[in-house]
């Protein structure tokens, strides 16, 4: 996605061969025009998919859910970290470890949400490690629902996510793809290689 | 928001007198039309005040803020619970408790995305005993950005929030004000009295 490769380029600071902030537009501060676009590519890709939910994990997948909702015409669910009181004990859970924040928590669905009669299309703003994404997987799986397949809006190749993912036969469309960083350059598997602010 | 209101005493559970569960269309599996419907109405209500962004915490109320910031054309900011290894250390922040998980949090925002250029409204899920609401006001105050009002989608009137709110000098407009209620019954301040179904 050429409009999402040229804001990372332009806005994306990249911390480490491995940590890119994005802060600015994605995932602190949120551009909604550019949510909403990624909404419409990811309702583009998964055409004729006959999707009957969104599911993402909080926080920072919630935009990403919310705009493919809408461009699908679908309700989303997100997975909770934390139990609240609120909460039902009838769940889908699965243990998802956090590089970012460095815990690990037991992320959950409640079991009204999600079931047999589902097409699930699951979505998170990375996927990296893939920690958070084999968990909402497992979680699909778990329910009984058919996941359609994972989209991510940045995806670094260069992690192991995506080989976890494949190697559960799930289909996966990321909107900006980065073959490798460093501060300074990014490259995207279109080939392309763009400097960065810093 | 008549449209709320009926949502709320059709799938709405009251727990206690208290604890308001709306978990299958709010805040754990979310309708998208009525979402953003409630995005269209906190623009409606707070037109002309040439807001530029709106702000919410995460998680549960960055659905509404990204459907505000929608409807009025511009971003939307989450304060973050916790720090990421990608959070800078120039933020705002500010202490606060959660009722529903038990423990305080040092809420956060980064000082980029807020200054005195600024006109914010602030928006949340629910308008209770205030805390969340409370610790973003100190922040916009404390950034120099104006504060145009703070939304909130549920109200419990009967909690303390909107006096904490009052006190600061805040407008406040909530789409849906919940006078008192009890397991089977919510009272609205629109002075319609609904059952639920628990």
């Amino acid at each position: 996605m050429k409009q999402l490769e040229e804001r990372i380029r332009e806005e994306g600071a990249i911390l480490s061969d491995k940590v890119l902030k994005v802060d600015s537009f994605l995932n602190h501060q949120v551009d909604t025009e550019l949510a909403l676009a990624t909404g419409k590519e990811f309702a583009r890709v998964f055409a004729g998919e006959r999707i009957t939910k969104v599911l993402t994990i909080e926080a920072s997948g919630i935009q990403f859910a919310m705009a493919a909702g809408i461009a699908l015409g679908v309700p989303f669910v997100y997975a909770k970290k934390k139990k609240a009181i609120t909460q039902s004990d009838k769940v889908y859970t699965a243990p998802v470890h956090s590089f970012t924040r460095g815990e690990t928590y037991q992320v959950s669905v409640d079991q009204r949400f999600l079931g047999p009669e589902d097409r699930i299309l699951i979505v998170d703003d990375f996927l990296a490690t893939g920690a958070a994404l084999v968990g909402l997987v497992d979680i699909v799986r778990e329910s009984g629902a058919e996941l359609v397949g994972v989209g991510a809006v940045i995806e670094k190749s260069f992690q192991e996510g995506r080989g976890l993912l494949e190697a559960k036969g799930v289909r996966i469309h990321s909107l900006a793809r980065i073959v490798s960083m460093k501060p300074g350059e990014v490259h995207f598997a279109s080939e392309e290689i763009y400097s960065t602010q810093n």
